[in-house]
């Protein structure tokens, strides 16, 4: 195996015990940082142009967490641009050769720009794709290069093996870009987008905020850090969020945590439920509150021991019962994911300390998979 | 929560332990059923027609096992047709309201033709699809009579919760819907057709000699009743089979198991793996058998407990190491995710029975799911 190197001499810790905390507290830096890329005063201008009303579909691309960002970014895609959105593992991709529509577009992403899935599933799309879209942490990377436009994820170097920053700024650039779709394909109106790109710019503000639960994730994660599985639940734009906080405790904690949306639970895991099993349900007040709290209450009635991360509002109207509660910064629906990243790393991180893991290199992974 | 009632006095086990046992032993003659009805000849002939070749596209919504068909055939569909499928969770289709191109199949799995979900999502895309079609059990269901094509899974009364007979029927439904659309569509010609048509009428007999691995499942399964965690493994059309596996082992036995894409293994939950995880490997001679076995090497590398379940050539390939291997008939790939069902469901069945729980009525679960 192949490994990229990273120079992390000279690099300081800045006062955190492991580079990961460092990284999830540099977050509103970093999302300033990308904000200051793509927008330019109340519109979204990104830094390479693509014309999105010329596309009638968009495929996307990724492993790891990356994936998930893209799983997320469909809805966003889908609900701001009217544009579909496919979503595909690199490795799966690559293999399938699928049909390609001459008006689909490919979009890849890649911490690295070197993953070998990622790169061989650009490679199978080129020629057949409209055009080869990528967003990379490292410009002078290969998928960079061999795209037609490329966007820059502009995180800074990321030594934590468990992405935090990367994930998260990948978040930010995708829903400019959906924001921005919307507006070349007639969705949104300018007073619309100054509205959205408001709500951008409040981003650093409450990751700020949001990273106040801090103290309460390390309250709570000597439990978590106790159980051997544990489920992370949610319902639409929070069902990648969930795979999030899993894949994260997977990494760091080597506790097998596992993400389904919550509708899903009564076709099967609802088996697993006993009092034994922490869930973890991400659930801002939103269209679909009500129906995760009906979920969270199925689990609630078979003894599961829920953690249920919600704003103030959820807080006070679904908190009977359940184990504990994170309470978040209020936020409009469609910035959520991306405030709702901060407690799947907290809880993730802390229970790692809790357990004494190597947070920033856990055990049989490395930072980039340059293999196949 | 209102349940179906299934009347099952007067049903009999025929000398099995369990109506899942009986169920799966009838898969041989439930699949002969079916075909008879969608076979004529050496074509395809569906007992309701439908012109694949007027849509450009399949979006698929089922929930459960219903939704892990699903993605087995959008591997059918997209090599035999070359029509893109998209594949959805119902209760995150229904909600997510995503743009449906008026030239868009959409195509609903329900075994009961009653899951609350499906038939939201369903009248969801009522008006905005080219047409509703679906594959239901039950002719009279809600489901059935709202679509304007609908096909019968013939798999007769399912008793046991989890599904076995009518998912792989599922399955032989898909594969010839998707032989057929190959067909209207010039990607396919009557000669091929025919030699996959003989594939098909090859099952019955098949799913009857993969039945011999039956013995080695019991003697492989006090292993796996002992363990907490198991992961699943496959790759293509392999990778919804491990789904399968997992949710089959989740349901009955209580045992958190999870499925991956053996390609996304070294992107986070490689982690997990230790010698107390036994990992199940669905891996037939194909295209993918060595990417896969690259994988499985990985996970032994970690001491992970590797259970392969290949056909004879695999086991002679790559049987070094692991602790143990099931060994199936050889059959072309295209049709190996229906036999290799037959693994997914005597694993979880027979540790299961180690372990004592409730197999025809597990804790938690219903066999229809009529609420949200």
């Amino acid at each position: 195996m192949r490994r990229v190197v990273i120079e992390t001499r000279g690099m300081e810790k800045a006062g955190h015990k492991h580079f990961m905390a460092k990284e999830i507290h540099e977050q509103p830096q970093t999302v300033a940082d990308v904000l200051a890329v793509f927008l330019d005063g109340d519109r979204v201008v990104p830094p390479t142009a693509y014309d999105f009303a010329a596309t009638d579909r968009i495929q996307m691309v990724a492993c790891g967490t990356g994936f998930i960002a893209c799983m997320v970014a469909k809805y966003w895609f889908e609900a701001l641009a009217r544009l579909p959105v496919e979503v595909d593992i690199a490795s799966e991709y690559r293999y399938r050769e699928g049909p390609i529509g001459p008006d689909t577009s490919a979009l890849f992403l890649s911490q690295s720009g070197e993953t070998a899935d990622t790169l061989a599933a650009l490679r199978y799309a080129k020629g057949q794709a409209r055009a080869i879209l990528s967003i990379v942490n490292v410009p002078e990377s290969s998928i960079a290069r061999e795209s037609d436009v490329t966007w820059p994820i502009t995180a800074g170097v990321e030594v934590g093996v468990a992405s935090t920053k990367a994930f998260v700024n990948q978040l930010v650039i995708l829903l400019a870009l959906a924001i921005h779709a919307g507006v070349q394909r007639g969705q949104i109106d300018a007073a619309r987008e100054a509205e959205l790109v408001a709500g951008l710019r409040r981003l650093p503000g409450l990751l700020s905020l949001a990273l106040a639960i801090e103290d309460d994730c390390i309250a709570l994660t000597h439990r978590l850090a106790e159980a051997t599985d544990i489920l992370f639940l949610g319902r639409g734009p929070m069902y990648p969020l969930a795979h999030e906080g899993a894949l994260k405790l997977k990494e760091i904690s080597y506790i097998h945590a596992e993400a389904y949306a919550s509708g899903e639970l009564k076709h099967g895991p609802i088996a697993l439920v006993d009092r034994s099993l922490p869930v973890v349900v991400f659930a801002p007040t939103d269209a679909l509150f009500d129906k995760t709290v009906s979920n969270m209450q199925e689990v609630m009635a078979r003894e599961g021991q829920v953690l249920l991360v919600t704003d103030a509002a959820g807080a006070e109207q679904a908190s009977e019962g359940v184990w504990d509660v994170l309470v978040m910064p209020t936020v409009e629906p469609i910035f959520a994911p991306i405030l709702y990243a901060l407690p799947a790393q907290l809880l993730a991180y802390h229970t790692a300390v809790h357990k004494g893991t190597d947070v920033d290199q856990p055990r049989n992974l490395a930072k980039s998979v340059t293999v196949e």
